[in-house]
């Protein structure tokens, strides 16, 4: 019988039924998980931001789970002892579904895996993942606060491409990602520029994905925070013509190339990536209105075009940089780095903006690179932020330096 | 020493050793598996298109491979028995290290998941993934031939953008995905427009996800098999904004929403789409220019559209298309369906395709459909595949659609 609330004929009910059973890659553990159980909700976030993970696994002896929403613990590892992930018991019930729920947390964008029996894995029921070099994790976002930052909320929305530009410097085309502010294609107006830089193992994918651009650029510029600016995510591993899977190398499995990509050949052939982005999009071309950052190897990379093409940009912003002494490379982008420098300085420039984690492992070298700063006279804003050498940290210091963009 | 082959100074190295370790998401487990045992490669593709999984698990009792290089094998599930993917057994060496080598496959783009003691999972040693509806499984490309679409090719690149438009007819601003041609950006042309529809459950990350759009495209415009030409990936699910976590709502488990879905609002609604797309692009704004075609839902969708807006669309295709009863919808969409097919058959069209595959269950409902264009004596094109409800199918019939238009 057809009532409001059962508006589909049952023909139409058992072709639909089919489609969706045909359609869920089935077998026989899919289906115990689909029929037998429960439907599982994992992480299921609590209006206090705790966090219940859940697993359905009636046959396992033990599952943990392990995430950045743990307290860091101390690990062994070939390099001595380290900081490694916390991880937290899950406990089974009568129907064979194991639970964990955390602590209230703090606001913030989390990753996390489970290990099943010694086995690291994904949720099977969260589809939200990143990949970080080769290791992918689930996330999820808790809280509001500095977290909804990294939210899709109800406000206007920049656009989003992959593209392709051509790199005379490196030969080859090349693939990066851009973010242009909601209301640019309708616009006559010409924009500022940030290009952002990943770190050693990153690409073009890592500051989107992992960095959640999009949103916190969408959510600045909404908040009157941010100036509408175009953002340029190229890729800084001069081996490659675009991220793992995306380019002509196919799909294989990511890994360190720090060598090749900290060489010089970058930061040679980055007025490509310049050269590319002012021709082909509204941009103020000039210094006031260009702004470079990084993560890592990125706030290398951004310390050295910076002085590299030394009255070219007007905000530098250094986020966890790998400062690597460079006295003994053989590229010429490293043949005069204090004479550059000075020549950055004396050129002048609005912001040099350099951030660290307390406990990151480069933190010594930031504080060398510091005084050298210092002893040059060479004038820069500070911020040192709790914890390492992680995201979180990176995608708090973009919602610090944006602000302070083309003002 | 310093050598050729070992260009780096000590402090360096240990720098990056470092920041290797730091990066990677650490735990005692993927230690183990870093440093107990050998680098893992999974998938392994050879050079006959045979493939080797491997998954590091001393401890584990039985390991299995699934997904669609397998024959498929006849499940029981509450519709009855089913099709679903076959299952080979892995076998572990002394390492800890198990392995399972397939035939030589076919080429193609496959999918695959591990089954550990009795457990679906990702493999932790191939980081690209997709998608489909809630369930994240591994993929992998193999061989050349038809394959060789699917890959990433050194050809010119179109531009790939997610971008949001605003849907008067639904109240909100919505996202899609749009690929543009190579030089699309450099030109004055103007384009022709495909309209890409997703099926139930997928979003406007289905086609360029899973059904490898803009490789398609790159490779088949590069072969002069396709004119240049830009494709609107929008999303078919009128109650969301965007793709289960890229929208307002947030992360959320992705499910099915069909009736929603099916109830003529999307349809009614599309003009909002086209008007956008003719608004913000070059494009060639008229009926020669414009094509729709989609796959299951979004076939059912590319029916109802082009036969709603009689005289909008010169080239149609079904792509295993979900034709089913509507005679007691209520949404005036559906209020005289044979009607308004002949007022499309009357206006005239350069191309109305179906494709469906042999073992599909919407096969019955093709066949009388097809009947019924008969009957009305409306011209159309059939192809019929091997194989069933499966992107496999459907993006060979991409590959197929998409030579015969705007010729």
């Amino acid at each position: 019988m057809k009532t409001q609330l059962d508006p589909l004929p049952m023909k139409m009910k058992l072709l639909l039924s089919i489609l969706i059973l045909s359609l869920i890659g089935i077998n026989s553990k899919a289906q115990e998980a689909l029929f037998g159980a429960q439907q599982i909700i994992s992480p299921e976030i609590h209006d206090d931001s705790s966090v219940t993970f859940r697993f359905f696994a009636p046959s396992a002896k033990s599952i943990q789970v392990t995430g950045d929403f743990l307290p860091t613990v101390k690990i062994e590892s070939p390099m001595g002892e380290m900081d490694g992930p916390g991880k937290a018991e899950l406990t089974k019930d009568d129907k064979g579904v194991w639970s964990f729920t955390s602590e209230a947390l703090s606001p913030e964008l989390y990753s996390y895996s489970f290990i099943v029996d010694g086995l690291k894995t994904t949720d099977p029921n969260n589809p939200f993942l990143t990949r970080d070099v080769a290791s992918v994790t689930n996330v999820f976002i808790a809280g509001e606060g500095q977290a909804a930052l990294y939210r899709v909320k109800d406000v206007p929305h920049g656009t989003v491409s992959r593209r392709w530009y051509d790199s005379p410097g490196l030969g080859m085309d090349r693939r990066l990602t851009i973010y242009t502010p909601p209301g640019y294609e309708q616009s006559n107006e010409k924009f500022p520029v940030l290009y952002l830089l990943h770190g050693a193992g990153g690409d073009e994918e890592a500051w989107i994905a992992l960095g959640r651009t999009a949103q916190i650029m969408d959510n600045l510029i909404a908040q009157g925070k941010a100036k509408p600016m175009i953002v340029v995510m190229p890729n800084g591993n001069v081996i490659q013509d675009a991220a793992p899977g995306e380019g002509s190398e196919g799909m294989y499995k990511p890994a360190f190339m720090i060598p090749k990509t900290m060489d010089g050949t970058y930061e040679g052939s980055f007025k490509d990536v310049i050269k590319f982005v002012e021709s082909n999009y509204q941009v103020k071309a000039d210094k006031a209105d260009r702004a470079i950052a990084g993560l890592s190897m990125g706030g290398y990379h951004t310390m050295h075009i910076s002085r590299y093409y030394p009255n070219t940009f007007d905000y530098m912003g250094l986020f966890s940089a790998a400062i690597m002494p460079r006295e003994d490379a053989t590229n010429s982008v490293y043949s005069d780095i204090d004479g550059t420098l000075k020549t950055q300085m004396d050129n002048g420039y609005k912001l040099y903006w350099i951030a660290i984690g307390k406990t990151d492992f480069l933190y010594d070298a930031n504080k060398e690179y510091r005084a050298k700063l210092d002893t040059m006279g060479m004038p820069y804003e500070y911020v040192e932020s709790e914890g390492g050498h992680i995201w979180r940290n990176w995608r708090v210091y973009l919602t610090q330096f944006v602000p302070q963009l083309f003002n």
